[in-house]
């Protein structure tokens, strides 16, 4: 393995045999070290791909050039005491995109169609139709207007959705009405089904609480908003959103992320028949396509072109 | 209501709620009848507007000349005896076309995604991802290239999945493989997600049993195959199903419909784990659109133009 390219370590918290696999198809010619070989000198390494790295990480690999995140998210490197300032690289992907393209899909379509009531009759044995409310009555509401979020936006306006947008630095999109910081009032009090695909940041958290859920549309289509978050669990205030779910603010809701991972099991969500729970697997990292990724950045870099997806610090992602 | 317009009569087995709220915008200027008057002399009627119609009512309105379904099926009048041999028209309509799409889009996706795996996870508190093939290397096996069956087509092609198409005759869909007769085994072959899209004819009934499944793809990404019908319950055995979904030759099933509906409390079908059941609701029609369309459809009839989606009584549909 060894070789004279610079080396790079890996300190992945996911499976170790799907990592393992990927690994045996990537890095061919540069030496690829694993951080969970405490024994390993990870001195000469240049690269880091990782994903909830340890602590000790930059302590034990003090000559990064480069830290390649494991997700798109990059919450989970920002917040670690003494990080080198080194460019930081998130994981922007089409087989991560279409997944969770695939998932808020679902999630949309679940609620629209009335999925959750429907699963209750089928459990009662009872044959009943329902009201059903037209899509293009309905509208999608998504916070978050990056790779994930306009992709989401395409797709849901194709199902025949109303479809309008959020970001905090205003953003043009075809078809899409779309509104920044200064329109998030307007944005909620015209949103149906809100979803968050934001990345936690000092002005994401707490982001979802008890005032924004309030100022989503009463009266639509759906007869109350429902709220599908597949960001992070730390945009969203539980005990707010249990309240919400509790006293009809909300109607019903899809969570993919959690405040605290993996959801306890005496957590009161599970119990909700409203709320659909999935355990942060809306959009799981290939590992195949990350390290495929990686080495096209690291490829960029060392031939001296700009790389793509680079974390602005500023901003916090 | 009396005028020089040729009168309609309307033989609905909707809610009479939507049928009253819909005709008091239709028909302005024409006589409308409706046929659960019994004392209503229906003979001025030519055109009569029916869904499940009463069996005398080509007796009591003996000089129709244009018959409209109420839905896109036509089986519930093609099988009364003593049908006039005069021109029944089809109800298609984008409202009807996206709400199919929606419920078909729903169901692929609850499969590709394990809705009903997670579920059981939600109700036993368990936070466990599972590995998630990717939406390209699932094949969804449309049949059926009506209207319907080519917009939910070109839907699920855009969420990603491979999408092949099987109908009668050939047809030619642009980025789509289509199969036709003499291809039934080929395309069954390739297929992970069969969904049914299918009018009830003499060749469509009981086409769906054991044989048909034991067809499908073995091995592919999902772990076995998933049948999907929204078209009619008259073209699956539900003897075979049960039995397929029991020794593994299907892993899952959503049905909209069924050989006797409603499905009766007893069945064995509502208790199955791997089985999302909806009751004939997958795309209710809209009156108010349907009664549009009636309108337009008259409208080119009395002024001489061919009408749009007349049945051709030969292939039934």
């Amino acid at each position: 393995m060894s070789s004279s390219k610079p080396a790079v370590v890996i300190d992945l918290k996911f499976q170790r045999r799907e990592i393992d696999a990927a690994l045996s198809h990537a890095f061919r010619g540069r030496k690829v070290m694993l951080a969970a070989d405490k024994d390993q000198d990870l001195s000469s390494a240049r690269y880091a791909v990782v994903w909830k790295p340890d602590r000790d990480l930059f302590l034990r690999a003090a000559n990064l050039q480069v830290l390649f995140s494991g997700g798109a998210g990059v919450d989970h490197i920002l917040t670690i005491p003494d990080l080198p300032p080194i460019p930081i690289v998130r994981f922007v992907d089409e087989s991560l995109t279409t997944r969770m393209s695939e998932w808020v899909v679902l999630q949309c379509l679940s609620h629209l169609r009335q999925a959750p009531a429907y699963l209750r009759q089928q459990r009662e044995h009872l044959w009943r139709e329902l009201p059903q409310p037209e899509a293009k009555d309905v509208t999608v509401g998504i916070m978050g207007l990056g790779v994930l979020g306009r992709d989401s936006a395409a797709k849901l306006k194709m199902m025949g959705f109303n479809v309008i947008g959020w970001s905090r630095r205003a953003k043009d999109i075809e078809d899409i009405d779309t509104f920044d910081n200064s329109g998030l009032d307007d944005f909620l009090s015209r949103t149906d089904i809100l979803v968050g695909l934001l990345p936690l940041t000092p002005d994401t958290r707490a982001l979802f609480n008890a005032g924004l859920f309030r100022k989503l549309r009463r009266g639509g289509a759906l007869g109350g908003p429902v709220f599908i978050n597949a960001g992070r669990g730390g945009s969203q205030v539980e005990r707010d959103l249990l309240e919400a779910l509790g006293n009809g603010t909300l109607r019903g809701a899809s969570l993919d992320v959690f405040e605290v991972e993996p959801l306890p099991a005496d957590s009161p969500f599970w119990r909700l028949e409203n709320v659909i729970i999935t355990p942060h697997a809306a959009s799981a990292t290939d590992v195949r396509a990350l390290l495929r990724h990686v080495e096209q950045q690291i490829d960029r870099y060392e031939t001296n072109q700009p790389m793509q997806h680079v974390v602005d610090r500023t901003v916090g992602y």
